[in-house]
């Protein structure tokens, strides 16, 4: 199966740093496809980047329609997957969304290392979104920008780690979710000195992807996630255009 | 003051009819100044006409920015509520996040009419999102699209009573919010029919605004709502690229 | 419109100092009618005080009845809000629910800043009753009693300073709202010094009622804020029973 | 030890049912001190007669103070119960309150015939403020009055009977509580035709005094159920004053 | 009555200390049968010990079957409650359940002090899994084993305290729940050092018995605590296999 | 990889389907080695019969100890799966668990299908247990026991479907899960009736755990999932005696 890893960022790096990742944790036989978008923040980190990086990203899901099998957010925030996962015939997963079931399956609660006080809001409304609000146990913040810590990953991993045990020792977590794109890979570094499992966007992502994959479920027919109905359109990306009124991919 | 009205949907016609509707309800002194997006759906009904319409929705608020001093986003699933409330100095409110908290304050639990079963999950997504999950008794579907109410409201007016009379004597709402900038104006024909207070978005969004702004609340300095943090971008609108990087107006 | 601001304490000269808030945040043409109880508590810091204020509300709200359009109850456990917005055909709003439903609009989840640790419950049963718990992030005791907040506001403002500034740096909330009718006007001092949005309930309280008013929503005819039944009632007071028996106001 | 059964109605008929049902499941050496309010509703149906039954209540705790060991409220919406636990040093419970808890040690989600649609929201809003809001599985409304019901046991139990069986068919509840002082003793017959237990206040308030009686729990010395501080009163009934003054039952 | 006190650990000392205990709160006329598990852990302390207990339980409830009117499950993870509950005619009830209840008519919110945080979750689990989550405000961890714990009270007793301080003083719980059959009578040493109730799941569980017994309710015909359906058995406990084929009793 | 299917029924047939089953959706490398209980219901429908099942599964889980890398609970109560994830080193999950998370990845809220009124609230408690009650629209009964549905595949279908419709159309669920190890297989004849998906604990159950494997988690070494502390033992199965003694596999 081919694999649309789909980095809402456009930081061209990261979205190889991700790949990387993202194939050592992919089965046999599935191949990962890694493109980000070429408008908006070199790295998302506020409410009103998102909404730039989500038009972005329908636009690039579009414009590579038919090349893959299935949908990898891979921006923490994972960004646009309501509506990818409406508008696209295959499964699409968020990286954080993955994680946070998976921990769901190793621990009793489970803890969030975030990047900044600033967008640990977003990340705890996007997990009560899922429902999961009542699973989790608590958030620390590392409070560096996700591009420091990025360019530092030394540095990182002791902030990180630092946030994490208190997330163990101090509110009980049994499994802690590291959260930020600019955080991968640094899961296997941390997992030596944590004392519960570890969980990474991008592992959890593709094995969510191949397990759904697997089920081979149909599209939805009726409710929010069926294929559009056909909308009187205007002044928007012809390959997203022809998506929204021809989900099948048929030409207009 | 003055309120800038922000459809969603490229429907001038529907534009003019809900800065009507907040003329109606507005105070002595204030402004509405009504816009819609240049691009996008007609009718906003899916997850992925959503998402092209935040964008827009933020391109628009950037171009008008130093023209108003309060935001109401007039498109029902209340779209880039949260990227306007983080980007602008300004107060925004979303006319069902409107509804909703106004309904709270007049009964018990409320019950809200949507207008398709495909967009009742959004909602209740939205509304849960809110926080406000526990006062909501039901929601129920009137099973036409957003177009062929705006276009017949005779027709509108009875599928939406039933629905709002079975909220009442069914699943016991205490008011009744209507969702759907479609239905716009339809509150008052409704009123006299049901026995329960109906709310509209667009009067409740123009109180709120009101009351929020004679607030004179400074923006938040830290949090998800604060001024973005200037950012790496590429390519995309000027006006909208300038209040990402320079919040307080500030040319580049 | 003329806003009745019922303080269910017996303390006069707070009343007065809540008119003059109140004053300050209320539209042009809104008059302030400042009443308080002449029976029960100064200042009203527990759960059997507070039974009694309600009791003593309904009385004076009766006694005025007719003579305002909407009614602010001035004392921050809310007390007798859900019995008044039954009895009369007018808004009643609660100052703490009015700041609550304020806070929601303006950031992420809030925080509360309450007097003692004696009432902290109080408060809390009171934002969860009103559904909001989930928006609730956190809440912070002065420790003093209400009337060593009110004679010694420059004290006061120090201790409401320190509990305001935890909230937001350990507990993340993004704005936060100061419970305590004797803390009225504390908010603008404290807001010079507070990164984030500070709200107060005589503010808030006024604007929300104004935005109620200007619905125009008729008394609800059936469910729990219908007007009562005519009941069997005895020793009570006159201009309550004409109420509780002619809720339309007319002679008995 | 001595239970004062405290009637928030002013209904001395009534009052005696509900005795003699608490004296059916006392235990050996309880003794059952049923008082009722002489001032308010016969029926107390609506959320001002629930107000001025509170305060009534406190007054009648108060004239009896020093003969009782132990108060079960017994009016179905549990009025004043959190004042009158703060302000006795006994065991207070609400006979809804002690129903609901028991219905939870019986089964898993329980049901609640109530006796009107007026009054459904009351008694949701108290279940949910108990913290019991999850275990409910259904509401259903009678739809008569207290009064009718109380006067025409057979029809009462005819329509208590429909709603009973659709708690359990329809909604899978696995016990019914009764709500409403006016079904006092009902449950008894209802068992018979039901295939799930059925709970009523006044059995279940008697056992859940007793137990904890039995405990020997000490007053709170600090929280919202501490003895209030003393205050500054006026204009209210002597007794009730001396207990907010003197809550140890000492003289002033 | 006699109540069957079920010790699910297999230590006899314990369970002599649990019988007494039971007696000084058990009301005249009751009588403590004790007994404990033959097979399974001294201190049962994970999960997969409490699934061998809860078989073993099963067994030794069969085997007294017929002299007991109730069930006390002695130990505090409240193991097998459920499955007791539905096998058997009499009331079943957990000791930790029992005292969470019964928190919850004392004060507001509660607190439990668990022995270790290996147990920690297990407990939440179960308070959530009654619907009492919204009422727990605190859970604080002693850090020993049941072991040492039941072996040296003195210091059992003093890391108990401090736990349950800061229950009250950090979390502003309103009453305190002891987890753990091995804390059994601690509670009343305790008690003279903490300023508000403290519950111990013994006393509590004894009381509720008492008070549902009395209740006389039927055994549930239909839902998940009816008597089970008759089902093919293989290489079980003859007394519990006949109890499973026959639950009122018959011989087969 | 090295999947052992635990079947907690008696039932070898049953377990040869389960096993046919899950090899449909095996990865390539993964071996299923299907086992069941040889103690306990052919059948488990009730509370007790799964206690019953649940230590048999833990006895057969050591028995094969050394000889799979993850094991998949194939009972739909999910038994023992936290005992089983809590005394193993490998991913364990629950065929329901995975078939409830998965549900969360394909659609909005999800709907549950299950045999019998009996074992709905069974069902409710375990999905409210792994937090996501707040995803489940409803749950529709069948009204046939597992044998019946089993033995009567095409009668199942016909039953199974009418109550899958109801939850897509009365409930707005926009995917469905069977449960019910009886049903294993049906999904694919009712996928093609419906318009949602349909999901299966088996095919999920199989993907979950090869993507938790190949993440390669460490076992947790504190919290309620950590390898039990050695315990004093008696009377218990030799294999799993020595399971909880050396959980690493060392000979004692």
């Amino acid at each position: 199966m081919r694999i649309l890893l789909l980095n809402g960022n456009t930081n061209g790096g990261l979205t190889e740093t991700l790949a990387a990742e993202a194939r050592l944790y992919a089965g046999r036989g599935t191949e990962i496809i890694a493109v980000n978008c070429t408008r908006g923040a070199r790295f998302v980190a506020s409410r009103a980047a998102e909404v730039i990086a989500a038009q972005a990203m329908l636009e690039v899901a579009s414009a590579h329609f038919g090349k893959y099998d299935a949908v990898l957010i891979a921006i923490s925030f994972d960004t646009a997957l309501h509506a990818l996962r409406e508008l696209l015939p295959t499964p699409v997963v968020g990286m954080t969304e993955a994680s946070c079931h998976a921990a769901c399956m190793v621990g009793s609660r489970f803890g969030v290392v975030v990047p900044s006080a600033r967008t640990a809001s977003v990340y705890r409304e996007r997990i009560e979104g899922y429902g999961l609000g009542g699973r989790l146990a608590g958030m620390r913040v590392v409070d560096r920008s996700a591009a420091e810590l990025y360019e530092d990953p030394d540095s990182a991993l002791e902030a990180v780690g630092t946030a994490a045990r208190a997330l163990v020792q101090e509110d009980g977590c049994e499994s802690v979710v590291l959260a930020g794109a600019a955080l991968v890979g640094l899961h296997r570094r941390l997992q030596a000195q944590l004392p519960v499992p570890v969980l990474d966007g991008i592992a959890c992502g593709v094995g969510m992807l191949e397990a759904l994959a697997r089920l081979g479920l149909p599209k939805a027919q009726c409710g929010s996630f069926a294929v559009p109905e056909p909308a009187t359109l205007c002044n928007i990306d012809p390959a997203l255009a022809r998506l929204l009124n021809a989900p099948s991919g048929e030409a207009q």
